[in-house]
């Protein structure tokens, strides 16, 4: 079952890149332009682990209470997963630039590949510009089509506010803790990922079943923003004590400036010795920087604030989704993502 | 009256930043993300000669055959003229990155300015994003909205395509004259400047004045994209051969080995002495480099083409515009332009 909803999903791809290219064969563009974007394409769109994409089908058939999806609501409904997958290729190949990134999902970041460079900036932009390729072609008749339309748009805008708040907040090459706060970090970590990968891909579920009413968006939302918060919670805990073989990397919060929930974990409760050696030590290179950092993480025993807090999460959360009344909704659709979630360890 | 019409576009400016600016407070987004938000705007989206957002009341004005439009036609209008800046804003601070350019308008590029660097990546993203933010807040209720979105989207589409085949093309630091031809120009003009310079803001004006005909939108294309290749043709031109003083630079296309009119035009004629010529000296930063093509330029007689050309483009465009008899349409919308851009010296 699960792997026949991958499978499916994966189907979609080569029929959408078709598409394209035979949309930029119709222009009579050079051969040249074909072959880098084709390239790009792959390369950026392709090697994630899909969950974003998949859960748009996935939520459809929960609030179709199990019915089968006829094959072209199972297209559209994947398509639409594929969208938000191209949303996010734009917005990686992107920020792998503007982070600075060596690699992407085990392979150079697409601006590190030879005669790249900054040409991914505009790459990036048209993988977002396909989105619209695609919902035009596959939606225009529908009576939601202007829905779609509208949340792409926001949450692009959404991701990218939380994005520019990332950047001048934890600016890698000029360390200023007080910068940092417990509320910017949930700005930051709201807008630049809940929206689009929790709240996106619920929503585009709920409009091709039919949703209309805005109050059943809005509980969506109410669960889905503190889920994703709590999704990247665990990230920024993950990135420090998970292990490094289970998580596929070896974090590098503390010596990249990150304004990450540990840290400001720590500020909020660091002693005026302890908050002077995080000044010293934090968004640093060196292993003995790092090594203080943590030395600091663990006199405030910043692991226990962790483990609470994801106890206190799994129960508000709960509490929530057992609230969510809205007859065209269902709490399913929000205890599968949560149990995907947690006590997550990569 | 013209100034009238520059005052009228210019006061919309403060109501759009306001707009925005409310609805980042809204969201309990840090203050400095505002202000750095507000900065970006201002430093980017301002400073242009405004030709391309005036163009649309203007269009309007001619299509309702010089009836006074209303304050609210002319708020609207003048609206989507801020939409094209917006856009335009959102290409040249991410053209410039990929450029490596130095000054935009007079002042360094925006990612030149201290502490921004490559975050201007993601403030071009915003730029771009507050176009569907005026759009769904002013045009939502129209029954042309999806209209602009599908107009907003695609032009952005081809400017892209054409920004990719040119950086593919000409790249800064690899010349290769076979890679250039007068096809790949002509696909690099009319994707990258002609559709959102030219076609774009008379449609946005046709669709405000409520036609609704695609043949109309066909005809007016038809007409605006050549309008457009002459215009940068023209651009070409003058980089190479106009009067420093009066244009306001200094040209540097034959260093930048930009894929020029001229030196395809040059190609095209050239003997294989000349091509060799050519092939060691263009896109080369020395005075001596720069030179010797423009003394093959001399040689070919270049400037007799353009000329040439330049009088075969006004009988053909002229002719084109006379043909113009869609009711909907007035030829004075395209001769108003071709006044304006004919024989022009900068």
């Amino acid at each position: 079952m699960v792997a026949d909803a991958y499978k499916e999903f994966m189907d979609v791809f080569p029929v959408l890149a078709e598409e394209l290219l035979t949309h930029l064969r119709s222009i009579d563009i050079p051969q040249n332009a074909i072959e880098w974007f084709e390239k790009s394409m792959r390369y950026n769109v392709l090697g994630g682990k899909m969950n974003r994409g998949l859960t748009v089908a996935e939520t459809l058939r929960i609030l179709k209470r199990g019915e089968t999806l006829t094959k072209e609501e199972a297209f559209k409904a994947n398509l639409l997963g594929w969208c938000i997958e191209w949303l996010q290729a734009f917005f990686l190949v992107s920020d792998d630039i503007m982070d600075n990134s060596k690699t992407r999902r085990g392979q150079p970041c697409w601006y590190r590949v030879e005669n790249v460079g900054m040409i991914a900036i505009n790459d990036a932009f048209i993988l977002e510009a396909a989105i619209y390729f695609f919902l035009k072609k596959h939606f225009r008749k529908d009576d939601y089509y202007i829905d779609l339309l509208e949340l792409f748009h926001e949450t692009a805008f959404q991701t990218e506010l939380g994005q520019l708040c990332d950047l001048i907040t934890a600016p890698e090459d000029n360390v200023d803790l007080t910068k940092f706060s417990i509320e910017k970090h949930a700005f930051i970590v709201r807008y630049k990922t809940a929206y689009y990968s929790f709240y996106l891909p619920v929503a585009l579920g709920m409009h091709m079943a039919g949703v209309k009413d805005e109050t059943a968006y809005k509980q969506a939302e109410d669960i889905l923003l503190p889920l994703g918060e709590y999704f990247q919670i665990q990230d920024d805990y993950l990135d420090c004590y998970g292990n490094p073989e289970t998580i596929g990397k070896i974090g590098t919060d503390i010596e990249d400036n990150k304004c990450s929930w540990l840290i400001n974990q720590a500020l909020a409760k660091a002693t005026s010795e302890q908050r002077k050696i995080l000044d010293e030590n934090y968004g640093r290179r060196d292993e003995a920087n790092v090594a203080a950092v943590k030395e600091v993480f663990k006199q405030i025993d910043v692991e226990g604030l962790f483990k609470a807090y994801e106890e206190e999460s799994y129960s508000r959360i709960n509490a929530l989704i057992a609230k969510v009344d809205h007859p065209l909704l269902s709490q399913d659709v929000f205890t599968t993502f949560m149990k995907r979630i947690y006590k997550r360890t990569k």
